[in-house]
């Protein structure tokens, strides 16, 4: 049998028994699940925004071991301690070949834990299709901590401060301070900004931003003012928005000087978005949102984990074992000052 | 006394005489307006949807003749003939010394028969504030018509281009093939794409945009279809949106391809489009919107007209005298087929 | 048997009868060649300069039919219609896997007909090994002229333009208007140059240059002082040198302009060519060579070829039976007046 | 009287009275020395390898504040304190006016204490032509330190850097470490690369990149070896080279990786260098070389600087009074141990 955290309706998750997973297919394999973290995207679905079928496995961040391979995986065998891409494709179109599942030419993109017909890898163990594109070995010196940051928050922050074209000496902002906004901070501090202005309103936050070399802007008090103010009334030449609410949206159209870039990355699913047209014609903005090619961007990102540059560990404040799922989502939903990011262990 | 086309209310622009213009200030100077053209975004103002007062010059696209110039001027003089640029600033600050007005760091930023203080060039003269930063003296090669382009229309169109990131052998589509379309389109072939895909309703401009290599495609008929069924279901690499409505700006969010880019030349002065940001999302779309640095430009867009590469000068369908210029608005305005783009003459 | 052009010595080629091929390992293939060009890097060979061993099958330019695939090969099977990589990798590395076998991490970057152990396809058929790397299906709409380019010259003339970082407007010189010359001045014009010098000293050729858009300059006639003065004393912004002489890439070096970009594409075998390093230094220069990373630029290539936008088959200036390879090469070599390039036809 | 260090010949440097300077033309000004440095670029005037003639003033890295400015001098005035940019042009044409003095389409590129109608800065006082275009006011925040690096070797370090392309991930080595290779180091941390392997014979200048994030490799113990090693037999993405000596030049081409930039920045002055052509053409090489535009990377340094990113004084090991000029420059140019760069100060 095999523990998992299911789906059963607003803010009800437990953890049940289900059949074994078997490899979806040929090309296919078993990971049995070694960590897989709560990830903030998570929380739509917790909180029934975006629909999944009673009974559903979440979750999308996590590593593992091979138990199971299917006859027609070429890269990887039993044994294998891999890292799994929480967003995958058809696995055979050159998107897919070039780590770019988000532009799988056959329309095949999907989220584990998200998309209906991929349970997530909240469990003891979690059926991975096309492996071969979809997985990466552990690569040496490379921690189990940050094996799971590398299934989505780290490459996601990454991604967004790559899209906000940041060059040498410009000054940035990051909206949220949670584990992508913390993401995108160390990361947007790889293209040599002079500074970077990093808002959230809980004070731990803006505590784990400052030692990454962040200026702490209190999010509740008019950091609009405070930035314009630091950047002599121009605005910062780059802005990465990490909350996906579109009050943090807007702030960011408003915040970013002209001619500057905002790049979303937090989720926000609304489909009439209220989009200032004038304002951004006059700022000539740049504007970026998307989900992000994970395992495009891994090899990038490990050697930067080897070296020590990135130390995006740092956000895991809690560790609890799966058992204790349903605990888990409720404290990380209550985003209280000092949780930050969850982990959990099937093992323990 | 100045014979100058000016706003009285919605559909009503009249020829009158003003008060002969004189140098702004030590840095402007006095234009002797040779040619001037109507612009798309003219009617916005024609529309009575961005107000002006009553008595206002019209015009942001005009040539001419320096006949007056102030004490501060250097780098030209009584007898200049000159191109204007359509948008200025403050003409001091490190932005406007580069070229880029719409960059001042002063928020200085204004367009000639536009902004308030600043009556535009539909007249026999025209003062300039900042001549340094505003004015190029027209190139051996040029002619008045290409010119008269180069105020606004065709950096734009270019600006729009070069935001589209294309790339040798990718695939675009231009949403509006009026005067800025198909500069755009144009531009667009500056870049190497193997496909221009070109959309609008009217016959006439369909053809025109033929002629430059374009891919006509009928607006009316399931735009999106034809080019999602050209593309094999992708969709073009970048969209250059040179109309301004919302449904057209729409189209082109629903158009582009995943990770493609869309750019808007298009003025749109709506303050809350409704834009799907979930579906901009699963795109990982680059949106850009703005108004051109049309100084910066010139550099490269007068080579290309004096090689004969580009010849945007086509887009000149009507030429009247300015006396005519009430006539000239209401035959712009009602968009028929063949009508393209008027000319006025002052001095005809 | 197998009719192949051999190397038996300087200047002595052979048409002899080798056994026929057989796929090199399970991932190769056997093609049937239906068309072979030669190459000017293939007088390298003729002439003796490059050693290989008498016998020795020359050719890197040809395009077939699979008759015979390996057990593990996954893309491709027999009767499949395939253009061959001039040059070709491992296989299975990162680097091969992306379409470029010259950053084969395993250092097996091999080319047709040059590298001792990979005969050449001037011949009825070839082995080709790696297949999966190596081939391309000749797509809809490509001819057999054009499968011929894409094989070697037309990706290697689009490399150097691409490395010549060519921008809208800039003026670029082509050293050199050979068939990779004319490739390289075709796909140059893809990046929206405003002038493209062409050098060369045959008048045929500058013909062919006029042709294509190219302002002809003639090479024994002091090329850098007309286009010094076609350029206000600057330079061009980007030169790409086709030839690979010592001169040649002299003449490149003196003739860019400050701050420009000198692409090299011509072959050249010196260990230590005089460079100017002082020159260089006050010129800012940067200087790229190399060999191109063919399959990786397949991807760009085609659709222009399929939709006009390139037409290189103007090239080929005579077509002989491969039984007359020996007579090909002589012709080749003179480099007469006219002789641009020869197509080699095994079945005629 | 101005006290001047000037040259006398080989090794024979003296500092004499000289005529107090006057600006040199009505848009030049005089400055009033505060601090000045010696430059391993003025080691080649020191050994007359670049002849100036008897009597001339030395020094192109100097700071201070306007004693005299000429009438048409705009944005300067007497008083202010202003960083010099030890290379200038004509001061007027484009480039001049974008920051880029090495462009300048006048061809009056000059350098301080090198170009014979120049005399440089180590003194008293000094002319300095073109001051619009030459001079930065020192910025709040900026150390004197700081603003006389800024003068040349701080610029130079980031264009070196900002030439060679790094990437987030890449791997580089930097060649040489002395205060070129430094601040080179330094600069290449702003691109994110994951590791930045620092080779040099010194230990002291080992540890002064060691504390810079470098790894020290010992270069006089195969240094291509010993980084090959270190990145799986491929070399480093991009290689810095900062000695100018032709075989460290060598060594970069060695080391670079297929397809990676060897971008040079140490001053080598020989018209024929042994470029292994063959070894660059299979390599795939950009290679970069040249005097960089100090004033256009102000823009970006200052910011970076001021916000305590980039901390580039570190290198100053000497401090003495201009007085003991010859001294200063026997000791720098004996390369110890210890001594990395000499500041000197005409009011000591």
């Amino acid at each position: 049998m095999n523990r998992a955290l299911v789906y059963h309706g607003k803010a009800d998750v437990r953890v049940e028994s289900l059949p074994d997973p078997t490899p979806p297919d040929p090309r296919g394999v078993v990971v049995r699940v070694e960590r897989t973290a709560i990830c903030g995207s998570d929380l739509h679905l917790y909180h029934g925004n975006l629909p999944v079928p009673p009974g559903f496995t979440l979750g999308h961040e996590f590593v593992g071991e091979i138990v199971e391979a299917g006859s027609e995986v070429r890269k990887f065998r039993t044994g294998d301690r891999v890292i799994v891409s929480g967003v995958i494709g058809c696995g055979e179109c050159r998107a897919c070949a070039g780590g770019q599942p988000i532009r799988c030419v056959r329309h095949q993109t999907r989220v584990f834990g998200n998309s209906r017909e991929l349970p997530g890898g909240q469990a003891e163990a979690a059926a991975v299709p096309v492996a071969d594109t979809a997985l990466l070995r552990v690569p040496d010196g490379i921690s189990i901590d940050q094996a799971v940051l590398l299934t989505d928050i780290l490459p996601t922050g990454y991604y967004g401060a790559r899209n906000a074209d940041i060059e040498p000496g410009q000054s940035v902002a990051v909206i949220g301070l949670g584990p992508v906004g913390q993401c995108a901070l160390q990361c947007a501090q790889l293209f040599g900004p002079s500074r970077v202005f990093a808002i959230d309103r809980v004070p731990s936050r803006l505590e784990a931003a400052r030692a990454c070399g962040g200026i702490p802007i209190d999010g509740s008090k008019d950091p609009l003012g405070a930035i314009r103010d630091a950047t002599n009334g121009q605005g910062p030449d780059a802005v990465i928005e990490a909350v996906g609410a579109d009050e943090t949206i807007a702030l960011g159209i408003q915040l970013v000087r002209v001619a500057g870039v905002l790049s979303v990355i937090g989720v926000n699913t609304n489909m009439a978005f209220p989009f200032p047209m004038l304002q951004a014609l006059m700022k000539a903005l740049t504007f970026r949102i998307g989900i992000c090619p994970v395992p495009e961007l891994w090899g990038d990102l490990v050697p930067l984990l080897q070296s020590g540059r990135l130390s995006p560990e740092r956000v895991f404040t809690h560790r609890m074992p799966l058992s204790k799922g349903a605990e888990a989502y409720a404290l990380f939903d209550a985003r209280s000052d000092g949780v930050m990011k969850v982990m959990l262990d099937p093992s323990a």
